[in-house]
């Protein structure tokens, strides 16, 4: 039985010829680099390396990070903790809030590696504190206007009640956490920046209010546009930037980096062309790609770069060639430049993907 | 080593203490009663029912069709017909244009089952011809305005050259195929149908220019909302509707289905409430339900209907409690009812998910 090679990750130069359907590529040199560059800014601002795993889900990847001295993870669900903490890693925090059905699971977890959780409710850390059986480390998420999960700064009620449960038993309170995903909505570095620098002051300004109490406490954030694009750290102990492995489509829109930064594609084999639409059909739609759009300044969805794929790399932009729809399996882009208006059936395009997380998860099963 | 369940297919009623991460439940009496009631609308109207198998993708839910006395069925990509080769299905039409990368895995297929492949370039065709080893069979795609793939009726050059084809080797030409997606933009019963009756009249037409010379060719269409809302398949010779199975929030919207005719729900964990911002957070995100959003008409996006799921079933909706934003692992909904008002942390909700096939097609391998 013929089934589609499963994709974990290929690397570039791809032999083409075995290219029949969707692959994910990696350029490993790249990514060692994105790799090695966000190590050194940590190390250079003193700051502990906390990668997001989320983003590459790959026990090979996770190798290129031990190399620069990284041994303490992030990652955002019970079963990838599971998964890295089988691949040898031993100090791993789940960014995500504590699903209290998953508690047995935490457990099983923590009494093998030194595990931290987030807790953003009284009731989260109540539920942990009676069942755990092991030690965990907890922080306390805080929602700094990105408004998807934590506790506002200024609620200070909530977060002494959660604080309360530190010392008992297992749970150890570590700090405070937060995610600023509002920089993805940023308009460029100025207002990137501004977001990173009020996240680090109202951070450090919880630590100093309550480091006296639990000496040893931190503060953790780090996304990717903030670990990229800014330079000072102060204030801030710990980074947890993801997507920067990778970078991608939305990544190089915002500013985080630059084309040559990004260190993911799919390759997609062109299947029809339609020169009576400047159309041509890819197979890749939403089940390799997902659905993550680019919204135009026309207001029109935007799902992905089409570039050329020659001698199995990636190559440059050479022009506006964008996916303008997907479906189930489909990919339809517009051939605007004279390059993609010369392409024809059975040619295969790399697709830089507006959100390399969401294409590389989809895709590592397949 | 702990794992999430593999949710290839949950049926109500589901023991609720088992779902601690998201899962994909099928309530069966509904699925099956959906199967049965478009089984008897295509024999009623003596069409040839040939079911998308790309919505499910499981072999199970596979033999409820076989049930109602189906034994043809399409699919979506060369990889599904193999999987449904390998469960026993014989007769299989990919509904998707000829990817000529993939001929060498079409020609296993063609030497177990009787293969229909779809055709909208000669390029793909004579390509094919050169290399094929077993007969297979070949719809002509046609464009009717969807425009994403296929050949527009008027193209009769194109039409023509690809029909040269047949007799040839081991080609032979079975007919005129289109899918009508943009009866998913339509606003209502009455655009759907003429969007069908526009689609049949073309497509028939095409059949009565070139059936003297290719006899016994037929004619095939058949998308959800059609299939569901049509009484009139004069012209018709073969329906492929797929989502119908298990309908969706799509199909709700634009009129194809009530909403007891959902047969399929995400179960997810809550994992906390904000209520000073009337939200909560679902362990339910992009790699569960994918981006799929329905645009409200103020313009923001609604990524699922939230509902009560008691006593292992999925209830009637509540209110308006509304997924507002999904990124990897999270989704954050909307409170709007006083049910949704009295969640907490821990308990269980079903979505109803946006579009179902990209949910059954993500979860069917976790």
């Amino acid at each position: 039985m013929v089934r589609p090679p499963k994709l974990v990750i290929l690397k570039t130069p791809v032999e083409s010829g075995n290219i029949h359907s969707p692959a994910f590529i990696v350029n490993e040199q790249i990514c060692r680099s994105n790799i090695s560059r966000m190590a050194e800014k940590a190390r250079l601002n003193k700051l502990i390396f906390r990668p997001h795993f989320k983003t590459h889900q790959s026990v090979e990847i996770g190798e290129w990070f031990r190399a620069e001295g990284v041994n303490a993870i992030t990652v955002s669900s019970v079963s990838m903790a599971h998964k890295f903490a089988d691949a040898g890693w031993g100090d791993i925090t789940i960014a995500f809030p504590l699903n209290i059905r998953e508690i047995d699971e935490i457990n099983q977890l923590a009494g093998k590696v030194s595990l931290n959780v987030l807790i953003d409710m009284p009731e989260q850390i109540s539920a942990l504190s009676t069942s755990l059986k092991h030690p965990v480390g907890f922080y306390i998420k805080i929602d700094l206007g990105y408004h998807r999960a934590g506790i506002e700064p200024a609620n200070t009620e909530l977060i002494e009640r959660i604080i309360g449960y530190s010392k008992s038993g297992q749970l150890t309170f570590k700090g405070f956490l937060t995610h600023s995903g509002n920089t993805y909505q940023a308009s460029g570095k100025q207002e990137i920046i501004a977001i990173h620098e009020s996240a680090s002051q109202e951070l450090s300004k919880l630590k100093r209010k309550y480091q006296s109490d639990n000496p040893g406490i931190i503060v953790s954030c780090g996304d990717t546009p903030s670990c990229s694009l800014a330079e000072d750290f102060s204030g801030i102990d710990e980074i947890r930037p993801g997507n920067f492995v990778f970078y991608d489509l939305m990544q190089l829109r915002i500013g985080s980096c630059k084309f040559n930064e990004i260190a993911a594609a799919v390759v997609c084999p062109v299947v029809s062309v339609y020169p009576e639409r400047n159309e041509a059909l890819i197979y890749g739609g939403a089940v390799h790609l997902s659905k993550e759009a680019i919204i135009n300044a026309d207001g029109s969805r935007n799902y992905g770069l089409i570039i050329p794929f020659v001698d199995g790399r990636w190559q440059s932009p050479m022009g506006d060639d964008w996916l303008v729809s997907l479906s189930q399996e489909h990919g339809i882009f517009k051939t605007e430049s004279t390059w993609a208006k010369s392409l024809s059936a059975g040619d295969l395009v790399a697709v830089i993907p507006v959100h390399s997380c969401l294409s590389a998860d989809l895709l590592r099963s397949r």
